[in-house]
């Protein structure tokens, strides 16, 4: 199992393959309290402010952030419109089990979890871990340019938080 | 991946380990239509009536069979309550993804994924996976005993179908 421990700290996102699993791991420092980052991933108004790409525009039509509810979103460029919906399982402080569909591909879902760990200084380390059903389907996931999404996703989440917005 | 076009038919579930991902394989052919093998799933009266193992019974909280909808149910016997719940990610004719967690370890989650195949001659291949995030997690369900409530569910619902009542 990959783990946080090796390295001090993630000032950008580090995406990584499991070494076993067909599951990505991100991890990400952030100045801010687990309650903030917490805050950040349910409060619809917020996410639609810095989830996905820069210079693309989210929607948000559900955010029913709690045990069994659901979520669905749409990220848009003039160009093009793409659209990603799920359940939230699991909504709690410290942690939020999720599941992952881009509708481009309807059958391929994604059990995501997120666990916000304080370390201290009022710095708080968020560990994503997205599971997929299959080493290709996971490995096409890690070239689909998806970093991009995640470092310019957190930034806006960082200006977010540095203006006590969240 | 493990295939079920090795095998001629499966009057009783096989229960297999995925070789390469941690995942749990179910297969059973049922003497039902798919369209009957999906009624069977999404109405809670149905389910009910089949779902765990015989001398227990289930009692339904919450079955609402639709994409973004949850679930949970017991499963009781005079001595103690097992409480089960998750969310509905996919719901058609042809396919259910849901999520899994047995209360117990509530940071336990599997993404389960059930596809019936229609065999013709009035017969449809059930196929479940269940996908976990360890091979530990898989594991430990396969030797927890799940064969009973797989096995004894499933002549339930040989028995439901036999009665016309699907």
């Amino acid at each position: 199992m990959t783990s946080s421990d090796t390295r001090t700290s993630y000032p950008e996102a580090a995406i990584e393959a499991d070494p076993t699993v067909p599951m990505i791991h991100i991890w990400r420092d952030f100045a801010a309290t687990p309650e903030q980052l917490y805050r950040a991933h349910t409060d619809p108004e917020l996410a639609r402010q810095w989830m996905g790409p820069a210079h693309r525009t989210v929607e948000i039509q559900q955010w029913d952030a709690r045990d069994g509810g659901s979520w669905r979103f749409t990220d848009s460029s003039a160009d093009d419109v793409q659209s990603f919906r799920g359940t939230f399982h699991t909504v709690r402080p410290d942690r939020i089990v999720q599941t992952f569909t881009w509708e481009g591909r309807p059958d391929d879902v994604a059990l995501e979890t997120m666990t916000f760990e304080e370390l201290g200084d009022g710095r708080t380390r968020l560990h994503g871990r997205s599971l997929c059903d299959s080493f290709e389907a996971r490995d096409g996931w890690l070239r689909s340019g998806m970093e991009t999404g995640v470092n310019e996703g957190y930034a806006a989440l960082d200006a977010l938080l540095a203006a006590g917005q969240v």
